[in-house]
């Protein structure tokens, strides 16, 4: 790959790991649908000599552009700006106009804030944020921070920088403007032209996708054309494959022989992810659900979704008992003989909800998730599934799911979001 | 700070920002926690150049500890422990006993699988995971990776290295082992003592607290010797210091100015997050929750706690108008005369949950996440909320959020959590 990027995260908060970084996955994704590599992403704190040594770094691996996030904020420790500018040699200059524009941007929301804080700090702050280095472009404030784009020097020592701002909104609300600044438009017209497909697959082992790949790469010609990466998440495994368009063949001739070996696990190859899948289906729909170890959080995925009122009406968490025979009209009996975790209480809760809510299709969970509740019988992890469709006999199922309550609620929510899919498809 | 640290994290689907990574904030927290101060966190692909080049700008920085994480899997893109070896020049040799072990955790692995794959490759991943550079410390495998600890080398040219394992569960399992491994304790036992203390607020600006450290700056003598970093997350704004055990009457001198000052935003001033606190204040007592626009995040908040089926009776997702009808008993005439969102209906929804699931207390969200739906009078962003306290008045309060649908589910939720440990408190 032609072009290749490097991204360093500002921010204590993020480097002291007390906020998980949303920026640099971002912009890596941004960068790589645009045919960018990215070679490293780094973290550091608001200390000038850390953020320079990391910009240095990228400079020295010779990467043809540097994006950084956050440390543009009025404050003292927000020194992004500063320290890029005395790597680089340039001198910051007030820009009038910009800290005309940031104060009546600050001037609207403090209008909002009863704040007792004084002025003069506060315009300290606007002119910070108004200070622009020589030579550098500066990029509309989407918040109160302002981006800066400043070129390559002429040396080439010291790679195109983009400077962005920390709130992901801001960032992202800034991007499309930032690309066609003239020192970014400028190195991104070197970017090569290269592909990226997904395919995603539910169930599927890690080590059984290997071992095909390990088949394919003596099968398939120009297989070393071709950056392969798998992860697996929470059962889904995921294989994304890197190409230059020249090596498109190889990659229909790989992807070919993944399906011959793993095709019904494989539930997309278009990008789509299950959420997508089973908000399609569901089209024309409506949609309960009754939960008890994953607490409301199938509901909550499903309206995550704009547009999930379209199908979603609502929910029952049932999560003590008194809440599945009140709620759901789940037989005390049937919670009595087999527990509440047990198939026949999973498909009674999930009748319940149907014929309750009034809707065309109800999923429930009533599993262990842990730390405590766990017997010889039904261990941590055990999480039974009901699937009710109007007109239909209902089906119960049972897993064993591995990790901690967290590790044991999530498996369940991405495992009852395939069982839906799967239902919806077998109903046509 | 004596001691300090970098992380490298290894894996292309972290580069690729496909996958969010876990383990740099949870390495880093318990680096700091220990007095361990960390500079850098490093992200780098399955490139043995890249992963290089980032040791070694590491260890050019002189940090005294490098903790790398993953790519220690069977496969041949998993090249951690190759590379650090070529860097720190340590021939590799086989670990028999170490492959025995491996061996047998895989065939138990195997055992609960279904699979076609052949055995030489899973034969030759085995032994590769048993490689062990010379002189180095093999820490006993949580999952099928074994760790590893490499002492500095005697120039001091390349610090202490551990190599942990990429899936979470398998690296913070190994993790206090390889705290006492040899090369690791040795390097640790010069680390100082360093306390860290967190104020947690709600409704408080970054720009007045920034205005009231300012004000500190004069009157704290050893101010500057406060390492402070403030951070806003959903709207809750958390202040971090790190200081020496000598600076301590100086932290305590800041806190109560801060405190003076903002103290009725408070909190939390002893790690405590909000969910703890509403945790503590719901013992003995039992909660329902009646969500629309938070679609069961709530209740899947509440739930995320082990042990709070004690108190977490229940909850109605009621997204449609005919589920807040039918499962909480809103009038359809209250609904028609103020619409779903309002503060009415917000109200009876919680009364609705506190009589149909029969609790104490129960909180209500009914809002317009958006993207859709908002008019002028009820902009996207427009929540109410109803907290219904059994033989209280109901009380309803509006909110404007502002953001996406993501944005306004989460801060929703959290406002939905502060409203709740108030209305907690006021009761006693």
């Amino acid at each position: 790959m032609a072009l290749r990027a490097g991204v360093v995260v500002t921010g204590t908060e993020v480097l002291a790991g007390r906020v998980s970084d949303q920026n640099g996955p971002w912009v890596s994704q941004r960068l790589l649908e645009m045919g960018v590599d990215v070679a490293h992403i780094t973290v550091c704190g608001d200390r000038p000599d850390d953020m320079t040594a990391q910009l240095q770094f990228l400079a020295d691996q010779r990467v043809d552009l540097i994006v950084t996030t956050g440390g543009l904020g009025p404050t003292a420790d927000d020194l992004t700006v500063a320290t890029v500018a005395a790597l680089y040699g340039l001198d910051l200059r007030l820009d009038a106009e910009l800290e005309r524009r940031i104060d009546s941007i600050v001037q609207r929301w403090r209008g909002r804030l009863s704040s007792a804080a004084d002025s003069e700090p506060l315009r300290a702050g606007i002119r910070k944020q108004a200070m622009v280095p020589d030579g550098a472009y500066s990029i509309s404030p989407t918040g109160t921070a302002p981006g800066v784009a400043i070129a390559a020097n002429e040396s080439g020592t010291l790679p195109t920088v983009l400077i962005l701002p920390g709130p992901p909104r801001e960032l992202q609300a800034m991007w499309h403007e930032a690309l066609e600044s003239a020192p970014i438009a400028r190195v991104l017209l070197r970017r090569a032209d290269v592909r990226q497909e997904t395919i995603r697959a539910y169930g599927l082992s890690e080590a059984d996708l290997a071992a095909t790949l390990r088949t394919a790469e003596q099968d398939v010609s120009g297989f070393g054309e071709l950056e392969i990466t798998t992860c697996l998440r929470l059962g889904e495994l995921e294989m994304v494959t890197r190409f230059a368009e020249s090596a498109a063949a190889d990659y229909d001739n790989l992807a070919s022989i993944v399906d011959r070996r793993h095709g019904s696990k494989i539930f997309s190859t278009d990008g789509s992810t299950i959420d997508d899948i089973v908000a399609l289906r569901l089209s024309g729909k409506r949609i309960a659900t009754a939960e008890s170890c994953t607490g409301g959080m199938i509901a909550a995925r499903l309206t995550d979704r704009a547009g999930s009122s379209a199908y979603v009406i609502g929910a029952v968490v049932s999560y003590a008992n008194e809440a599945k025979t009140g709620l759901l009209d789940v037989p005390a009996d049937i919670i009595d003989e087999h527990g509440a975790v047990s198939e026949p209480v999973a498909a009674s809760m999930a009748e319940g909800a149907l014929n309750r809510v009034g809707v065309d299709i109800a999923i429930s969970t009533s599993g262990i998730a842990g730390p405590g509740g766990g017997t010889e019988l039904k261990p941590v992890g055990t999480v039974c599934f009901g699937i009710a469709v109007a007109g239909r006999a209902t089906v119960a199922r049972t897993l064993r799911l591995p990790g901690d309550r967290a590790s044991v609620r999530a498996l369940s929510t991405t495992a009852a979001m395939h069982m839906l899919a799967e239902a919806l498809e077998s109903e046509g």
